[in-house]
């Protein structure tokens, strides 16, 4: 199923996805929330009369760097022994057709394209085989990157960290097999980003063990999961696409920050 | 005024902090909540008598590295050219008299006493002369941190991220001069840290600039400035505590995570 969160004449709510292409897509409103019991109401609203929403509502969103080796490369960096694992902060997260802000203090802001990770359930110390039981299910991320600012700044609070650096949607797919899935990125419709999440170095597998190690994730939490070569700049005016087989994809614009 | 978010018999609640010594404090029961409009109710706890909780729910904790010269140096560090600025996720946070769960994937957990800083207003892109209009009030923190896990792995989500990594409290002082202040840190009574706000490299006007220049911060969200020198390490039954001039101790026992 795919579970899209949008607003409508000021009202909230979530929605499954239903039909195909463009014109054919409705939304059929879901009665409670997702993580938890629901069901779908029968009240269908078509998507383009709706603006689509952050599908998740994250707690924290735990990113994933040098997880593709060609992307590594690209940066001039190895694969690091042991996963390379920051914060994005709730305040940065869009939808799909929100703006990206240029940031003020960034003269090279970067697209990543990445696979998202949904939690469903509160987990810690999940065991490896354990993992499928808390994944609610996936959806597109743009880990949008001020490169200059990640090259000056040690740690990468506000390279990866500002308002609107997080686009996640358009929708979560809670039916998919993540494990080799093309993932790519264009910008102005040109493709920039292309790879394979069987690229990943190291799996959601071992990613949701080695975070939940030391962390507890809450149901809406997200992992980005790295993004494959192909990195590049955005201008303002820009328009920047994620899309990922079988989930769909991620729209937006960059504007100047107002 | 001081403001404790504490339990009692299953309530949640702010109160602020009245009287003197340890046997003397009350909680004066808060109607509303604090970083709004509020009127104290009359009705008096013993301090006594509750669980202190965490003084505030924030939506993200902002901590900056390296912003005491000597403790810098003490890791063989320099002070960077930009604030070293990282997330701890909420989930880490907790409060004075919560227990420290020493993380199964360190040998080496180290106390960082700090001052935190406690935002009462959405702001961001804060001018200077502003910074004063958007603090609520400060307070305790210890920036606990697996000291052997922050070397192996670049970014710190693990190591300064696990659960329980984030004491906050005893409570929040709204009227502090927080420029020139006694911090200090003791392990089992015994003296670790000591210095003086007035140390810092960055003041807190500098790091509010900073932060906000790229992201939103919200009512309740708190800013770690950094820790003095003579940090060191936590060992399971250590008791800890920070202690700030003008606000109070903050207490936590470190055991085996269970």
């Amino acid at each position: 199923m795919r579970i899209a969160r949008f607003s409508i004449d000021g009202n909230v709510a979530f929605g499954a996805v239903e039909g195909e292409g463009p014109d054919g897509l409705v939304l059929d409103i879901i009665k409670g929330i997702p993580y938890a019991e629901f069901e779908l109401s029968g009240t269908k609203v078509p998507l383009s009369k709706v603006r689509l929403l952050p599908p998740v509502l994250p707690n924290k969103v735990v990113a994933i760097g040098r997880n593709y080796a060609e992307h590594a490369a690209e940066l001039g960096n190895e694969v690091p022994d042991v996963p390379v694992a920051f914060f994005k902060p709730t305040t940065s997260v869009i939808g799909s057709g929100d703006a990206i802000e240029y940031p003020s203090f960034s003269n090279e802001l970067h697209h990543e394209a990445e696979l998202a990770v949904v939690i469903g359930r509160m987990c810690r110390e999940v065991p490896r085989e354990r993992v499928k039981d808390v994944i609610f299910g996936y959806t597109c991320a743009n880990d949008v990157t001020a490169r200059d600012a990640q090259k000056r700044e040690k740690q990468w609070a506000r390279a990866k960290g500002f308002d609107t650096s997080c686009p996640l949607g358009p929708w979560v797919e809670t039916d998919l097999d993540p494990h080799d899935l093309t993932i790519q990125a264009t910008v102005n419709g040109e493709q920039r980003q292309l790879g394979r999440t069987s690229d990943m170095v190291r799996s959601i597998e071992d990613l949701v063990v080695h975070i939940t190690e030391a962390m507890t994730l809450l149901p809406g939490d997200v992992i980005l999961t790295g993004t494959p070569a192909g990195v590049g700049p955005l201008h303002v005016g820009d328009e920047v696409a994620v899309t990922i087989e079988g989930i769909g994809t991620l729209t937006n614009k960059v504007i100047k920050r107002g």
